[in-house]
């Protein structure tokens, strides 16, 4: 099984494909449901198959501290420690480290920190991160870059982005290649433009099995986060896979498919069923409102999950309040599910070409949240 | 369908059997799972029924002051709300006034007291208890009884246990029939044989479709307990099931299904998995515990629960150090499959007349627990 890349349709800029890896297909645009430590939060692998989930994410940085790689690696890699036979994608930690971990210091090297957890030092170099994403036996492998801060000068933009693509060098020289796994270059560039082309360029000198759009939705707000992928998209290969790092809502989601994007990656569903929201058809809900206490209809009549067809908002109003651990194991596989209809959704629209009636239909029943 | 039991087989004083109900058949032996607030904490329902539970316990304390009798019944009752077809049976709600409430002050006519949750005033009699126990659709509801304080002396155990009696009678008078359903006495009495003997006599007069043994595992320990069963036990109908409340470790359960009990329930195996703690046939384990920590085998070769057959105790032990809900969830599920097998191993060992071996291999395994 070679790593490769379908495209079989588009609309407009749109794209509706199939990633063929070493440990399944996954139908595109895709949302992958994030698995931090080796666990979709509040979720067993079933209830995360359940949800049409066919990619989770892996992250570097809490792995490396615990259990760390070389354990899971014992422990015969992430797929079988997590119950997860299927693909698995893991950052590079490089993100991570600059929002949590302690004492940072950075050099063209690497990244030495402390760890969260227990103040233990450190050092991350790009050949360090390849080798833990080895360890961890990951399908797609992401390139250690810097996630350049927002607002940043043009100046600051540059030397960030341009050490960045040394190290996607580096990184794609540590890459241990098998049959059907991949490695992804991350395009850096802030909101600049010509930066944004430098390292598209560079990137894809270096040939990787796909490209990921990082530096977005890091405070520049939707609008921007969607110019700088009118920018970007296009100057990435037609035929190779691209994904967007750490977006984001269902309208976000529809934006940026509609300019290009095929992977997608957020902690919002699950870190919202952790917090009694609730993404439907009819719009975000927060259940720990008042107004679901003898509310007898299911979360979302369109939905066909396990929190949708057994149970009603009263009673996830009432496990909320009453903080019982169920409410956010219903309300995590509720999200999930609807990030996955929502991709489905979009991948069935775009091979019909009616992806933008498909949008307007989604967005007008956001709408109606206060009738919902 | 009547409510009723079938003894299908006794080896010595243990007694294996069938419970029919309206909301199917309970082979006994049997372990309730319990399910406080309307759901089985760190449990979907699918989750509750694969470990093998036939029958799950609702708490009327809980339930009446959230989300309330009331509105569970608008919702379509208990089983409906939680998801769970199957029989439930619900306390009276006494014990837990006794042990959660404030302010309680108990009379002839019930007790009062005020919600631990936010101070509102109730008062709960033996006819109130019937009622809510009608609205939440209980299969199986529970007499509303002191549960002798311990230790009590014999005029404080008797005087408790009369009380307890004519709320008995005025409980069976306010219960509501219905085809199916069945409603349960409760032996009290203390640690006194003539009062067992008082209190088992005046409830076999009220011909309740089941009895209950109270008042015992509250601080008397195993020794006592099991002298009490020796008493009580045989006081009560043969062809009626007999109900041990709110016990207890997996010895416990094997001494008193020796002594001819059929029903049980305790928070000790959901607790435990909430607290990383393990019921396995080698005993009982800390997952906390560093020495898991490179542990590569199965929690329990021996059994088929989820987390037995896809994770490794070095999982268990990193979910358990990253506080991630998934180590509650696998670890409920094992322990609740635990004790269901065991009653499942008993039952089976009755029927064939091999019980007093079924215990002795059983506890001889428990001993292995530094090994396990």
């Amino acid at each position: 099984m070679t790593f490769s890349f379908d495209l079989l349709g588009t609309d407009g800029a749109a794209r509706a494909g199939t990633l063929h890896t070493a440990h399944g297909d996954v139908p595109t645009p895709t949302f992958m449901a994030v698995g931090t430590a080796g666990t979709v939060k509040a979720m067993t692998a079933d209830a995360v198959r359940s949800t049409g989930a066919k990619i989770v994410l892996g992250n570097t940085y809490h792995l490396m501290l615990r259990p760390t790689a070389e354990r899971v690696a014992r422990l015969g890699g992430l797929h079988k420690m997590m119950d997860w036979p299927g693909p698995i994608l893991t950052d590079s930690g490089g993100f991570q480290v600059m929002s949590l971990a302690k004492l940072r210091k950075m050099t063209e090297d690497g990244v030495t920190f402390r760890s969260h957890i227990d103040g233990t030092a450190y050092h991350l170099t790009p050949e360090r991160s390849m080798e833990i994403q080895h360890l961890l036996d990951s399908t797609i492998t992401m390139v250690l870059d810097e996630c350049t801060k927002f607002p940043a000068t043009h100046d600051e933009a540059a030397a960030s982005m341009r050490m960045s693509t040394r190290w996607a060098k580096r990184s794609r020289d540590a890459f241990i290649p098998r049959e059907g796994y991949g490695q992804f270059g991350i395009v850096q560039g802030s909101v600049y433009e010509d930066l944004r082309k430098e390292s598209a360029a560079a990137l894809r000198e270096l040939d990787f099995e796909g490209y990921a759009i990082g530096g977005l939705a890091v405070g520049e707000g939707q609008e921007s986060m969607f110019a700088m992928l009118d920018i970007t998209a296009p100057l990435l290969p037609t035929q190779k896979p691209r994904y967007l790092m750490g977006v984001g809502t269902p309208d976000d989601l529809l934006g940026s498919v509609a300019r290009g994007v095929d992977m997608f990656d957020c902690v919002m569903p699950t870190r919202a069923g952790r917090t009694a929201r609730a993404f439907t058809s009819h719009g975000v809900f927060n259940l720990r409102n008042a107004r679901f206490i003898d509310d007898g209809r299911p979360l979302d009549e369109s939905c066909s999950c396990l929190c949708c067809t057994r149970h009603t908002r009263a009673y996830l109003h009432h496990l909320i309040r009453a903080e019982e651990i169920l409410g956010p194991m219903l309300l995590t596989t509720h999200n999930l599910t609807y990030y996955q209809s929502l991709m489905q959704g979009a991948r069935a629209a775009i091979l019909e070409n009616r992806y933008a009636a498909y949008c307007e239909k989604t967005r007008a029943g956001w709408e109606d949240a206060k009738n919902g």
